[in-house]
């Protein structure tokens, strides 16, 4: 789903009233990036994970794909999707935040999509995980067990293949009964609640099929708002919410490709698989009754609102000058400081998608950025103000003063990010060793 | 300003919060529009008004322009700007809303923008209003009064001229001392509140310089966002709250010609100019504590919250069906019905505009829709659905049953609109007769 997707980012219908609570309750993060413009495991989200986690795909590593080997190089940027004939999966050597909490003791969950590889190596109790509902892939439909289609992916129970994909209505009763078994024990936890109706092919369930102006597609985001209200109440009623630390994000921005049925990115540029503000900036909604003000807002650094016991010197060491970087596949497309942009490379749809009538960007134009061919602008970057500009449509001339005044910052910052790239790094990508 | 340009519709910097709290107390029309796609009085907005209304330009008839004559026609739909030297303005005929209240022993002042004819005769003082301060026409610039320049635009206290444009920090200070005066009396009063800084070129006062991170757009929408809060605060503090209506709206899209200055739309098409969504669609929040209920959101009909002694059988009768017509000059483009909005015609920047660097539209595109050429789609309108497609960015094939099935009921309401246009109207448009 994209930014625009939620009403307290203006989506203009307003069907999500329970994340507007959750965020009248809590911290609305209105620059919050994921790692790279895709859901596939080729992108673990860079973000922060508390006790519970309503995202797409895995927010597990915390790290950029290229430290972590989750990126597709089979051509610079393509930006692939994984197939499921994938033979890799999450490296061993990886640490993941279930494993940290389920060494502390906490009992740990994932709820919904793992995409981080399907073969018994890389499954999520093999990866910190106690417990799992959900599958093991991306689900590309259809959502029907007729003999003429391709199966739909499998569904597990634990280690458990227990049937075969048409769960959704459940992630809401299984995030609920985990709380309810949790809360008698009185041990801490770790949810990390991942459904995925609204990709493509959507899904929603009977009660909420209809309901939405929106389609298809709001109906499943209504649905899926339905049952973030279910969770907090929940986490209320069991007198877990000033306990719990919850965070909402996505993975990506909203695609696209998909026509009327694609969501909303909001006012920003272009979409899922590009490094515009339409493909990485993402919700952020971060709640925590009693430690969190409610109706905070939070710009840019996180921090401020995830890690409170961090002394104020080592804040100020990153609050303001902490940069963004926008990847696709292991190519440094963009970076961000501050309100500043510079697009080392652009890139919008390629010209073999195009011609099947997939558009990243639809409706939108501008002159050598967005573009079917990629394009190397590292001599002069293309640099954007994002308070004055955050759709992208307004080049910074290079001639101007602005612009010579503050390419020197950027470059520096990308010059450091690519010497602390660990040697013998970028990571050999798992995402292209699949069976073609 | 456009609907994009306030926090509570998604601006991303979060910059309006006393228009959030003024949302949280009352009502967001998510679905307000103008009636014509400029500021000029060549449109009075399609607007309803309670005690305060904030816009821009005049919301005073509550009429179309092509019934006023409030149009331009010396090129069909060229949606002119009204110069300086109009000779012509409001007719005597039309019955303004200040003249009602008036009528009815309201205390009736204009604070700001007045532009419905700057020539004796069409003065607010002649039209219903017992008070006036600012200016008669539309400020373009520059905010200097040096010899070099052409003079500021005048500015009245009533019927007197008193300087001239350099007065927007006065604005907020008007009103509180209009409200401060009346509620002694406890006389009833309209107070029509109509800044023009985020007009180009823009204004801020020093306290708000440089404040914002959009740029001196953005500190001019902080401004009216305090004065905003002003108002409200100074409403609570007299014990006229619960006795007061109060309206915020805009008097057209945000104009995307200013470039990085330009505002926004949010995740609508093209601005200010035109008749897509970007603009037409305008901010709307209704304010009336005790008779409002805070935190409600109304898409439609906005006579929900205007008329609660409306019978509720007269309220159906509007509710669902009331269409909207979008014109420009006198040339009916578009009209939407519930969802669906059907594009008689379309049109986006002129070649003329488009040779002097001026783009409507800037980075969109949209085959056979966003041109410069106006474009003749009568005998089969394109068709957008509005809930699925806010943005109108994916066409509704002509072909396709849904289209079929839509298509009618647009017909019908667009032959009842023309067939309702008075015999002899559209009235003679006054806005080309000046001097050239």
């Amino acid at each position: 789903m994209g930014w625009g997707d939620i009403d307290v980012n203006g989506e203009p219908h307003r069907e999500t009233p329970e994340l507007r609570r959750m965020a009248e309750e809590g911290c609305i993060l209105t620059d919050f990036y994921t790692a790279a413009p895709l859901c596939s495991p080729c992108e673990p989200i860079f973000s922060f994970t508390g006790n519970l986690n309503d995202t797409r795909a895995a927010v597990l590593t915390g790290r950029l794909p290229v430290r972590t080997g989750f990126y597709s190089t089979n051509a610079r940027g393509r930006n692939a999707y994984t197939p499921q004939e994938i033979m890799g999966g999450i490296y061993d050597e990886e640490v993941l935040i279930s494993e940290l909490l389920s060494q502390a003791n906490y009992t740990t969950k994932i709820v919904g999509k793992w995409h981080l590889g399907h073969r018994p190596p890389y499954l999520p109790l093999r990866h910190g995980f106690k417990e799992w509902f959900g599958s093991p892939n991306c689900h590309f439909g259809p959502y029907s067990n007729s003999v003429e289609d391709r199966p739909n992916i499998p569904v597990y129970h634990d280690s458990i293949m227990v049937g075969r994909c048409d769960y959704l209505f459940h992630v809401a009763k299984e995030a609920v009964q985990f709380l309810i078994d949790l809360a008698k024990t009185g041990a801490p936890f770790f949810l990390y609640w991942a459904p995925d109706s609204t990709h493509s092919p959507h899904y929603a369930s009977p009660k909420f099929r209809g309901k939405s102006s929106r389609g298809l597609y709001g109906d499943a985001i209504m649905e899926l708002d339905n049952s973030i209200g279910i969770i907090l109440t929940t986490l209320k009623e069991l007198k877990l919410d000033k306990n719990t630390y919850v965070f909402f994000t996505s993975d990506n921005g909203a695609a696209l490709v998909d026509g009327d049925q694609g969501g909303s990115n909001g006012p920003f540029l272009c979409g899922k698989q590009t490094t515009f503000e339409g493909g990485m900036r993402v919700p952020g909604i971060a709640w925590a009754p009693g430690r969190i003000p409610a109706g905070s807002t939070v710009q840019r650094d996180y921090r401020t609102v995830l890690m409170q016991e961090m002394s104020s010197s080592q804040f100020n060491m990153y609050s303001q000058e902490k940069p963004v970087f926008y990847y696709r596949g292991d190519l440094l497309m963009t970076v961000r400081l501050n309100l500043y942009k510079a697009h080392l490379w652009t890139w919008a749809t390629p010209e073999y998608e195009l011609v099947k009538g997939i558009n990243f960007c639809p409706g939108m134009s501008l002159q050598d950025i967005v573009t079917s061919e990629q394009k190397n602008h590292t001599k002069s970057p293309i640099l954007f103000h994002l308070g004055r500009d955050p759709g992208e449509k307004f080049p910074i001339p290079s001639s101007s003063a602005e612009y010579k005044k503050v390419m020197p910052a950027l470059e520096r910052v990308v010059a450091e990010h690519i010497g602390n790239l660990i040697p013998g790094k970028p990571a050999l990508n798992w995402c292209d060793q699949h069976v073609m």
